[in-house]
């Protein structure tokens, strides 16, 4: 029988090769025509792509008909807790136990009752220059959804 | 000896008495002069309020001096956890967990080894009007700190 | 300053009305006009009512204006870990154990990859007869909502 | 001595042979004449099949002896709990956690003290056409089973 | 509005009423015709009392009319974690973790595939007079249900 | 340096080859004259076997030494907590959850302060006919011990 | 209704008088004539007393009769997972996680397969001089129980 | 690059190599002339062996180099959580969980402020015969370290 | 019976009173002659005070004897763990997460097999001025404690 | 395709090596000029190292290119909290527990409310000579950072 690589496995793979390869990840976004986050996202194991992207990447990386096979394939979405403690992820976390009730309340008041979605969204993150210090700048935007029954 | 009033039954009586007078966040932001997700975050207990601050809001709102005395005390920061499951703030945890890793590769290929602070930061929330449904944008946004021994 | 009563204690003072006035959910549903699960969430402290809602129901089970003003509360949604080890919401519980990754392949397989909304969300609770002992049939019916970047 | 296929194992390889072969989760339930909830949470390790059934499944998949003796197997059933924030899965989580303690009341309303059996039990997931968005329909059916000492 | 009395409060004072009357567990049962087993776990707060049962064990314990009325409540069933460490109730947990698994296969190996069922359920506890110490005899005797779709 | 084979490996290659061969857990246990729960625990990696008990166990099943040298080891014991929430299991830890400390009063109403035996005592698991549906009985029967300074 | 005082609630009054009365708890023990470690347990909620040992204790200390009710009743013993990391108990955890699994295999070796009851048990603490600083000797001494079914 | 024996593995190997050749604890302990307990915690992996005793152990047991070098490494100390479950083990968690804040106290009663060190500390296990069934007799002999800023 | 005050209690009024009067932490140390991270912890509940220490703090801030008394009582030490979540101790938590094992290897590199007590151990907190930002200099000095049977 | 090694397995690779050479982690840290703390972390995976300095010590710990490239992968940062309680870095732990929040206090004190920042951050571990043993000195130094908006 065939042997199976996991997602996890596959994106093992594909750092690896990325850095060995010397590519960035808004190289290979762009080989493939797709947003970033996007991209270093389903890469990372969190989005299924196309045959056609998975190919793609697959030959401007190096990588086999397994990994494109895996990439294809659908994802059980979230990552390992552990990962949610490395300090450049925890700062988010840190964040929304800050500010996320606060957002709650503002969510309410401007929209009413309801969610901004995480499916019908998108994030993008980018450099803003500033004098003190250049800062990162993370967007996330998401259709509004009221509840409704 | 006096009473003494937590911080989260001060945010408590703080969004009573809001929905009581008919006031919203942004009302009471722009009476302090201050960033409406800030305002928010600190009359929930996030951050110490100046006596200035903590004094306008309690006149705005009809409460005494018990309560403006907590809204200035310092904070011990963070949410129950039972807060972040809320369908409303779990959309947050739920997307940094799909893309929290990404956004660490991608500060990373920009900026190098290092955080996006959570420290020296803002947030922003807004409405962005969309004809398929308008939209919930949310900005963080927070100074480079590069790992530096 | 005015005292203020949480949905949770709400929700308790609604229980033990009803149960002394002997009223059924279905009747207080009925008495608001509204959906009888929708109903029954919302007094147990998962949805906000309207003030007419909220009237209507304390009206009827002879509650006074701080349970009103209670109801109409915006929620943090969810319900105590502890709840869901009752054997009544445990079963559905363990059908999700059982059956959710199932389901997770057939809405892919009949959808595409996405989820269903639990906001554009609704439920409905009730009795099929059959011979071999009566039957509780739950449906879940939400919105099918794609990834959509 | 003969190797062990665990039953994760086959899952993995019955997922992967299936998309290799371009068959739907349907077209294999229909293979076996058995309802398609049953049949995929069986395949992903949940049930046990008779030999007849594990045969047939191999036989369509091109998957050897070992796979059909694990699928005959008596499970261990329950998943991992890390599958359970995969937002597919999480909505109908969610959606316990806030309609959970309603079902609860109302099944005691229509039917006394007693729980819906997750045992005499069979799901139905299906869509419905909506001017607005087509909608998943999952349908939990199941004995109503009351206290008895 | 009329206090309310939780049914953990109510275990409480049953608790110590009974020892101020030096009435047994078992004399309560008797005076309600009940077994004595469901008796103390309905008065622990585990199921609901009739009318009838609540108002003849107030009176046997000179409790009033809020103890009546909490008893007959719906329970949410289950214990608090923390007693489930208590070293008596421990041991059941300490057998069930070397024996569940074996107590799974002789029930599959005897009846097939299924369960013991919890609510159509009854529990026994009696003394067995050994002449090496006597012996506590617990007994769970509960309807097999097989997985029927 | 010979290889090892834990007590779990052991207990999979067990399982394996009983069904394999068509043999009962009560056969094996009536082979080695054992009782059937005791035999089945052993054989799940839960009591350590003679020597002699173990080579007959691997001459039934065709089993070879390092699975024998494995079922003589000392195990430590208890089961992974995943195996607990499987249906068949979960229902006796929803037992002790609801009936736990009703047991401990009755216990201690009988025998005075003190537990009994999870060491000294032994289980049975038996069908009883009954025409509403066999039923599943388990009696836990261990000796009493009292708390003794 | 008579009120009710919870086993730590007298804990908690006992420890406020036993300070006040500059009381040692070996001088209360031989007040009471019982061993100093399972007195100063019983006091802090994990053994019952009899009637007279409470009523003395209660003399001594100038405590009414609802803590000396409280003593008497039937603990559900253990302590409050938040204790067990105080330094002074930390150190009895630590030791059982670096020693535990050695003290197993002793035991077995010297007894077969068993355990030390905690039950017929007892614990004694004591000083032992020494040259290098004074040390701190904890005996832990219980009745070997065979496994036995 | 030489293969790397964890010591976890070079335990598995000790405990299986200690049964084949008959060895006692307290034989490989005599060898080494090491006290017992030391000697049995350091071969699973507690304490580092100096280079002698480590051969003088793989000679004895007919290990080879790997494991000799294994057992010199330092140690991360500490148990899984799983071995503190296996009922010989849990008796000792049990007693620290209803007498440890009773030592707490008697330790500060007889020394002051301070611990009982886990590090100045050594560990006995014996056997005391008894007339109504010998006893498992550990002493934990720790030197007394007062806070001390 | 006279109340008694928990130290969590005595911790919020002196913190309240502390900010009252306009004090600062080294100001109240500076009083009673005490190293200021060993006051401001006394004060928070992490150590017992002596009489003369509690009796001089209370007159410091205008708090009467029942702070005074519970200032003396022996703490249960440690922070409940919300608060360790807090930004600015949570830096400590994770540069310990980060550096810990690193600590470790060079605590055994220099000092052999052992710890730095926690006991014998002192903590201060100083502002290192720096051109690019001042810094916050905490240093830990413990005794090393060698593993010493 | 070329075989992957985690930094994990890295880690351990370097910890052989290092011991079979005799070299100390300082001695490797001056090989490469850099600080011991930074570089034995950096070897045990939590900071990335240049090109030239992986290649450094690979060549002097006699390690090959596969590990050289995983020291320069980017880590994910943090320690398996199982490592946490090894007790040479739970005494760490430990004193953040019991100081942590005198920390917070004293740093808002001296600086205002911000962090310490644990990115711009060096670790230092000393031995300070002292004749009642030596102590391990450990200073954490980070730059002060104020919450600004």
């Amino acid at each position: 029988m065939t042997p199976i690589l996991t997602k996890s496995d596959a994106a093992d793979l594909v750092v690896a090769a990325r850095v060995r390869r010397g590519l960035s990840w808004r190289e290979i976004a762009d080989e493939i025509r797709a947003p970033h986050v996007w991209t270093t996202a389903a890469l990372l194991g969190q989005h299924p792509m196309t045959p056609e992207q998975a190919r793609q990447v697959c030959d401007l990386l190096g990588l086999d008909g397994t990994v494109a096979e895996s990439l294809q394939q659908q994802p059980s979405r979230g990552s390992d807790p552990a990962r949610m403690t490395d300090p450049t992820v925890y700062r988010f976390v840190e964040a929304l136990s800050v500010y996320g009730p606060a957002l709650k309340e503002l969510i309410h008041e401007e929209f009413g009752d309801g969610i901004m979605s995480a499916i019908n969204f998108r994030v993008d993150v980018s450099r803003r220059p500033d004098p003190d210090g250049d800062r990162v700048v993370v967007t996330f935007d998401g259709k509004f959804l009221d509840y409704k029954w």
